[in-house]
């Protein structure tokens, strides 16, 4: 029987352990590698770097090679968090328990590390050992889906929306869903994608892997504004109520909670029905299918 | 007899048609493409870019092959100093005579059209047409070469200790060159880099390039300084005198006018040193090295 929180716990440590020695260097001392670490290392779920490798172990592929893209995953995840947490943003003072960058460093430093995370990301991704030249093209294309999915076509529109949509409260469950694929999707969907490419997916697996992708992206984010709406905030690390206060759209919102609920439920059905061709290595993948919607976090 | 200005101005031109097409897509009616166009077309000088491709022509490149390096780092440059001019940081109000983007647009907008600059940026270097699988090793360099200039061991740390030097006036020579080399200096010599590794230039070509660009990149931080005491603000589109008034330390503010303009000079000098070895089609690096510190804007 395959055990998830053994498996989330063992992975995490890795994760953690590759980010720390990352940026533990001669510049350690400097106070925007202070505000990097300090962020990065606040406690994150790890969700989408343990999909990258868990994707990459479900084809075949090894953990240490798809480390890199999972580590630049996260890198990118964190950036995003301290930059959506600023005053002229969402204006968050809390995140995962303890005080936002902008609040424990200062604005200035905040949006500069966020920057320098998002950066060093790409730094990362090209600083691979090459170990023949076919693998820098699948290195070159993992740069591509990152940024395509981070950028002003993705994560930073879904961003832009969720922005121009608080205190409106007047999207359809359409808009909703679009804005969610742009804001969470498109990077679950990348994490996937590029831990498969790594580790040399073929091309059904490849597809099939997508379908499991974009269905645990949204029920990701159904279950967050589920949360948001009954979860437990001492176990959150963070405030709930918070979408009603700012008048935001969510499924609860706009169905009700119980449809969300089995909206999501749905969702990890679809997800888990996508691995069906797939043998055992992939107990991972239907592990945390499940575990996205019913995490209490 | 070699005409610098229609040379900048037909690759200046070359690069903005360039900037304009990939911006020019399906999602060019949403704000945060308008806000990425609004400070990307701003008109700058377009002087990374332009010495990314001589660099390239010095080595018997050519500019098309480079043009998506050249992009990607004005889109840097331009995301510098979106970020750089928000009311946390720099507070300016205005950038080449017209509102700075956080005015123009709002500051979540300018935070996250910076955001997307800095992504695009990687996404335009990681889809360069794959002639062969060399060329895949090469960009990844290119990447690597680009994030490592921008990140924290760079760019962003040099604008770390020039936020922190404001109002301070304290620093010595050599603590002024270091944080003017992180912050200007390793992007211009990441330009020249990546242009000439695409352009196949050869070791000994390379190692002269990586003279002329330090060179330059300090002399045109110097001229800089000169210009902000004495420029002309409607030349420059910029006010004048704010070094002074922020209690920024600067070369006329440590070693005089006089002392910074022969520093500049002979920094220039240095660089067309440097390519003593080179025949007449690095002319535009030989003329960029005059103009760098004669220019008055």
């Amino acid at each position: 029987m395959f055990d998830l929180n053994s498996y989330l716990v063992s992975k995490s440590n890795y994760i953690n352990k590759s980010l720390d020695e990352i940026l533990h260097d001669r510049l350690s001392s400097s106070r925007i590698v202070s505000a990097m670490k300090y962020s990065l290392m606040a406690g994150g779920k790890r969700i989408r770097p343990v999909l990258c490798i868990a994707a990459a172990e479900a084809v075949g592929g090894k953990a240490d090679e798809v480390l890199p893209a999972a580590c630049a995953i996260e890198m990118i995840h964190t950036y995003s968090l301290i930059h959506d947490d600023l005053p002229a943003i969402d204006n968050d003072d809390f995140r995962r328990g303890k005080p936002t960058c902008h609040v424990a460093f200062d604005e200035a430093t905040a949006i500069l590390a966020g920057d320098a995370l998002l950066t060093l990301a790409f730094q990362i991704l090209s600083s691979v050992e090459l170990k023949n030249e076919n693998y820098a093209s699948k290195w070159l294309s993992v740069v591509n889906a990152i940024s395509h999915a981070a950028g002003y076509q993705g994560m930073i529109e879904g961003q832009m929306r969720d922005v121009a949509s608080e205190g409106v409260m007047l999207m359809t469950l359409n808009e909703l869903e679009e804005m969610h694929s742009l804001k969470t999707g498109a990077i679950i969907e990348a994490s996937i994608y590029c831990g498969a490419t790594i580790g040399n997916g073929g091309i059904e697996q490849m597809k099939q892997l997508g379908i499991y992708a974009k269905n645990i992206g949204l029920a990701f984010q159904v279950a967050d504004d589920i949360l948001n709406v009954e979860g437990d905030p001492d176990i959150m690390g963070k405030a709930v109520g918070t979408d009603k206060n700012r008048k935001k759209s969510t499924y609860p919102s706009i169905v009700g909670i119980n449809k969300s609920r089995k909206f999501a439920e749905k969702l990890a059905g679809n997800a888990l029905q996508a691995l069906d061709g797939f043998d055992n290595r992939s107990d991972p993948l239907r592990a945390i299918a499940g575990y996205i919607v019913e995490r209490k976090k």
